[in-house]
Order: structure tokens, then sequence, then C-alpha cells
């Protein structure tokens, strides 16, 4: 059952994201409203060393007031490409270059309320570069994880974030 | 580094959602504006069913304009304890009522800009149960799938739902 446009009332326009309210027709002539987001969209990067390490970070986020343990990520710049978007994160928050990177999904974090989409990568990096190179904007701390460290924070739940979680699975015929 | 609220501003109060913008401070004395959805929380829910095959369903996701094939999942109601709301829709969105409950984790699908959290359970159905009983509310549609046929359609990005693929690692344990 599909759901017609009524109307939509733009409520809040921002920089990484946008409130519309719609109001809707169903197929059964029901009329509902929607809150959504608007979202500019994202990239996620599980990164591998030469040595079988992944590279993540943890940083803290502010709707949680909590620091977070998740794969490198970021928001699509205007008009940037994922693959370029993938690359550029994976240096601003680890140091490393890229190798190698290949795309393994997409994935639609909450489809409920948002169109926020995140295309998810996996990415062989570069050993030999200096991860002092460390962009001191990104304020993210770099963490570097076997594989065996990476089930038992998902056991435990020190690894929540969704992405994450997500990125894991779509990664797995690669590991 | 965490961030220390300066000020709060309600930009929408809604039902499923608000939207707060924060203006905060770093430990490094640099300001900084942040957009954070306030949501209800929800639950997730994969079920399977006595012969084998997971009950999943298909539904129109507005924000996406496309329906979305997910596990069961739905918003906590104000007060309810999240195994009654997964026992519940369960049952508004199979018709089946679940034999056991079991808890594998909780997720933030999208830590950047929201406190969205979903508890997520792997259920045992009782297929003796009536479908028909399925609450002609919930514009959703079934959608029995057996293990391989999961693992095909996660490939072939025929499920993109984020929830739904962390779920799926989250439960593997028990499958």
């Amino acid at each position: 059952m599909e759901e017609r446009t009524l109307s939509t009332n733009r409520i809040y326009e921002g920089r990484i994201l946008s409130l519309d309210l719609m109001n809707v027709e169903m197929e059964n002539g029901v009329k509902a409203d929607r809150e959504i987001v608007r979202h500019c969209g994202a990239v996620a990067v599980l990164a591998r060393l030469p040595d079988g390490r992944f590279a993540m970070v943890r940083q803290f986020r502010k709707p949680l007031d909590q620091h977070m343990l998740e794969v490198v990520a970021g928001i699509l710049e205007p008009g940037e490409n994922p693959d370029y978007a993938a690359r550029r994160e994976l240096k601003e928050e680890t140091g490393y270059d890229a190798c190698s990177l290949e795309r393994v999904g997409g994935i639609y974090p909450s489809p409920g309320y948002t169109d926020e989409h995140i295309e998810v990568f996996f990415a062989e990096l570069d050993g030999d570069a200096d991860p002092s190179d460390l962009d001191h904007d990104e304020h993210v701390e770099l963490v570097l994880l076997s594989r065996s460290e990476i089930e038992r924070k998902i056991q435990e739940e020190e690894i929540k974030d969704g992405k994450t979680l997500a990125a894991w699975l779509l990664c797995r015929k690669l590991l």
C-alpha cells in the first residue's frame, strides 16, 4: 500500500538534516501525518591494516552524551562522490590512505522516519602511511582491533552502532 | 573529548520525534552547533516459525517512497516495556504469538544526530496461531523466508534496512 503526498511543510532546514511534516493519503483513503527527517547521506568504511587489525574510531556523540566505538564514517559533502568521501574520511579519521576500496552495500539506518542512506565500503589501508598526519580537527581516537576483539565487543555490546554492525555483516565475505 | 551543552532550542516537538538545536563547547573551547533528533525508541524482532522460516514484513516507507523488507519492528508506546512491545508488534504485524522471546542486544541506528535506540530480540513463533487475526490497521505484508533466502536478499541488496542487518548479525549465535 503506497502513500500519496497531500502536503509537505518544511519545519526546519539545517546543515546536515531538514525536517518535513507530510500529510499523506493511503490507498484505502485514510489520511495520516508523517514526520520525516531529510538527511544529506553518508559513507561508512570498515578498514583493515596489513597486519590484519581493523581501524575503528571512538568519538563523543552528543545525542547520546557518550563515547561510541564505530567504523570510520562521515557525511557526504555537497555533490561529493561516495568513493571519494570514503577515502577522505579514512585519511581524516585514521591518518591512513586506502590501497583498495570496495563497495559492499548501501543501508537505510531508520527508514521509518528518515531517508538517510549510507554507502558502505571495505578498505585495505596502506600501513606505511604516517598516522601522525591525523587531522586534529577530527575529535576522534583511532582504535586498532583484531577480528576476535571486534566479535567480543559486539557480543558485550561495546559496539552498538547500527552502521558498524551492518558493515561488519556486509564485509563478512571479504574477511 | 566531551561536549558541554551551552544551550538547547527545541525547534519541533512531535509524535514520534522532536528536533533540538544545541550549542555545545568542546574541551578545547571550540563551540559548535548540533542538530539532534530525539526519538521515542523502538523494538525490532527477528522471528522464526517452527518450520524454520523467518517472518519478515514488507511495507511502504514514505521517507524513501518505496517498499522495504524488514524484520518486525515498531516504536515504543509511552512507558511500554520493550519485551511487551516486541510481543505486541509480532502479533500485530504477523498474526503469530511468540513462544519465546530473547533479547540479543540494543543498537543506535544513527548516533551522529539521533538518540534513537532499538532493543533487538529473537523470537520463536507459535506456528499453530491463526495469522488471519492480523491487525488490518497494520499496512504490512507478511513475508516468510528461509535462512538462505535472507542471505541472498542481503547479498542482492533487497534487504537494506539497517536494523534488519544488525538483527541478523546479533541473532547469528541463536540460528
